[in-house]
C-alpha cells in the first residue's frame, strides 16, 4: 500500500456518492448511466425552446434550522417552471445541480425525490443532475440548489408584452406562502426574534402555476402575458410583461394576504416598500387577459381573481 | 423612515445586482429581460434534445488562492458541452448558475464573459444565468458554479455503446491539463506542500471538444461512440460507451501524459490506482470508430491518437 493522499483522504466520499446515484437512479428518466439526457422533441408547427436557471436562494437554510427539507424540491423545480410559464411554454424537461458541503445520502434522496414529484406534477421529465461535493471548501452541512427547465411554445403563441393592450385585466392567483423569495430579510426577522420560526408558515413549498396557465389555454382563453412574482416583488415583474406607453394598476384591497406575509408585516419591522420590493404579497402569479376572458380566468381556477388593469401611462407598478 | 430591517440590512446589495445585470446584458442573448430564454428550433428530420449538467467542483477555490478565475467560465461549459458531444449533439444554447457570497460585479463579469467566450467557441448561444447572493449562509468571497447545455441531434446519429463493434479503434483527444476533476486531492496536495502552486500548470482551463467531434461527422467518419474522462477518469467513463460481452483496452505507453498530470505524479503521493480513477491521465476525450477511419479522425484532430481498441470480454478497462 502506498501511504500518499488518496480520493478519501481529501474528502470526497465515493461510497456515499455510489449510495446517492443507486437511491435517485429510478427517480431519472432514463437512469444515471449516459452522458447526457436524452428527451424526444414533440412534434409542432414552428417550435420555440425555453429555458430558465433558478435557485431557491436562503430559504434553503431556513429549511435546515427548522429542519424541513423536503419542500425544498418542489421550490426549485417551481422557480423554474413558474418562469416557464410567463412565456406560454409547456414544462418539457429538467435537471438539478446540488452543492453540498459531505454529501448525506438520506437527505439529497429527499430532495430529488420532491424535486422529482415536482415535476411529475407539471409533466416534466427530470433527465438528470449533478450532486458535487465540495469538501473543506464549505462547511459539511452546506446545501445549495439550482434548477434549469426546457420548455416548448409555438413561436406565434408566446405570451408578453407584444400581446397587452390598453383596458386588458390583471388576475391574480394566490401564492401558497413566501414562496422562494426574500429569505435573507426572513432569516433576520426570525434571528432577531421578531417572527416565530415556523415552519408549516415560513417554508410552505412554492406553488407550481404552469398547470394554472395551460388551464386557461384548453378553456380557450386567449391569454396576453403572464407574470411570476418573484425577486422584486410586483414592481420589478409585472412591468417587464407591459408595454411601453401602458402601466399595469393594481388595487392591493382586492384580495388577503396570506398568513406568511401577513406575519413578516405584523412584525412592524418591514418598511412597506421593502415589502412590495420583496415579498408576493399574496399574489404569485399575474395573468394579463382581455377583460371579457376574465371571467373564464377566474373560473378556472381556485382562488384567481381580477387584481387591475392596464392603463395608458409610464413609469411603472401604480398602485390604486 | 422606519428604522425596520430593510433587505440591504439583511446583506443583499441590490445595487451591485443591478451593476452585474447592466455588465452581462450584452454577453447574453435576448438580454436580460424576459423571464425565459427563447431559442429558435432548428429544422431537423426526427431531432432528440440533449441535455447535460455540471459544475467546476473545488478547481474554483484553487482558483481564487492562486488569483486566477477566468478560466472558469471555459471549464463550466467545457464540462457540459463535453458531456453532450458523447451522444454526437450539435450545442445549441447554455444557462449558468453562479452562488456567490457577497457579489463581486468585477469578478462575475470577468466569469460570465469567460461563459460567454467559450459558448461562441463552440456555437451555443448563452441565453440566461442566475446570480444568486447568499449573505451570511457562506463566506463573503463564496463562489460556485453550475452549468447546464442543451443540444440537438438526428435520433438515427445518436453516438454510444449500441454502435461500438469488437475490434473497434479507441482514438484518443489531448486534454489541456487536468480539466476540472480532482481538486480536493490537488489542493491537499498544494496545501501539504508537495505540489508547487503554479497557475499555468494547475488551472489551464479544459479544452472545448464539441468542435473535434463535429469535424469527424463533417469528414465524413462513422464515429460510433465517445467518452468524456470527466470524474471517475478512464474506469468509470470509457466502459460507459462499450456495449455487454466487450471492453476497452487501452496502452498508456501511447501518449504523453501532459505536464500537469506529471507534476501531480512526481509528487509521490498520489497512488497509480487513485491518480486514474481521478484524472484524465492526459486524454480528455476517446473516440470509438472503425479501424479504417483512425487515419481520418488522427488527420482530422491535431494531437489525435489511437491509444486502443475495443476486443471480447468483460469486467471494465484493461489497461495493457
Amino acid at each position: 500500500m502506498n501511504p500518499g493522499i488518496t480520493y478519501r483522504d481529501a474528502g470526497v466520499d465515493l461510497d456515499a456518492a455510489r449510495r446517492h446515484t443507486t437511491n435517485i437512479a429510478a427517480m431519472v428518466a432514463g437512469g444515471t448511466g449516459g452522458f447526457a439526457g436524452l428527451v424526444e422533441m414533440p412534434k409542432m408547427r414552428d417550435p420555440l425552446l425555453v429555458s430558465a436557471t433558478d435557485g431557491v436562494g436562503t430559504k434553503i437554510a431556513l429549511a435546515q434550522k427548522l429542519g424541513r427539507l423536503d419542500g425544498l424540491g418542489q421550490d426549485l423545480v417551481a422557480m423554474c417552471v413558474n418562469d416557464l410559464a410567463c412565456t406560454g411554454a409547456t414544462p418539457l424537461f429538467f435537471l438539478d445541480y446540488m452543492a453540498v458541503g459531505r454529501l448525506d445520502p438520506e437527505i439529497a434522496g429527499q430532495i430529488v425525490a420532491s424535486i422529482a414529484a415536482a415535476c411529475a406534477a407539471v409533466g416534466c421529465a427530470l433527465v438528470g443532475g449533478e450532486t458535487a461535493e465540495h469538501p473543506g471548501v464549505v462547511a459539511p452541512d452546506h446545501l445549495d440548489l439550482a434548477g434549469f427547465a426546457v420548455g416548448v411554445v409555438e413561436r406565434d403563441e408566446v405570451l408578453g408584452a407584444h400581446r397587452v393592450r390598453e383596458g386588458d385585466l390583471i388576475v391574480g392567483i394566490p401564492s401558497s406562502g413566501l414562496h422562494s423569495n426574500g429569505f435573507s430579510l426572513v432569516r433576520a426577522l426570525v434571528d432577531s426574534g421578531a417572527l416565530a420560526p415556523d415552519p408549516d408558515l415560513l417554508l410552505e413549498p412554492t406553488r407550481l402555476y404552469p398547470n394554472d396557465v395551460a388551464r386557461l389555454r384548453d378553456a380557450g382563453v386567449d391569454l396576453h402575458a403572464a407574470s411570476h412574482i418573484t425577486g422584486g416583488g410586483f414592481p420589478e415583474n409585472l412591468p417587464r410583461v407591459i408595454p411601453e406607453g401602458l402601466r399595469p394598476v393594481v388595487d392591493p384591497t382586492t384580495w388577503e394576504r396570506t398568513a406568511a406575509i401577513a406575519a413578516v408585516l405584523d412584525t412592524g419591522q418591514v418598511p412597506d416598500e421593502d415589502a412590495w420590493s420583496t415579498f408576493n404579497m399574496g399574489i404569485g402569479m399575474c395573468l394579463i387577459l382581455p377583460r371579457d376572458a376574465a371571467a373564464i380566468a377566474t373560473g378556472a381556477i381556485a382562488g384567481a381573481r381580477a387584481i387591475g388593469h392596464v392603463e395608458a401611462g409610464d413609469g411603472g407598478l401604480r398602485l390604486g
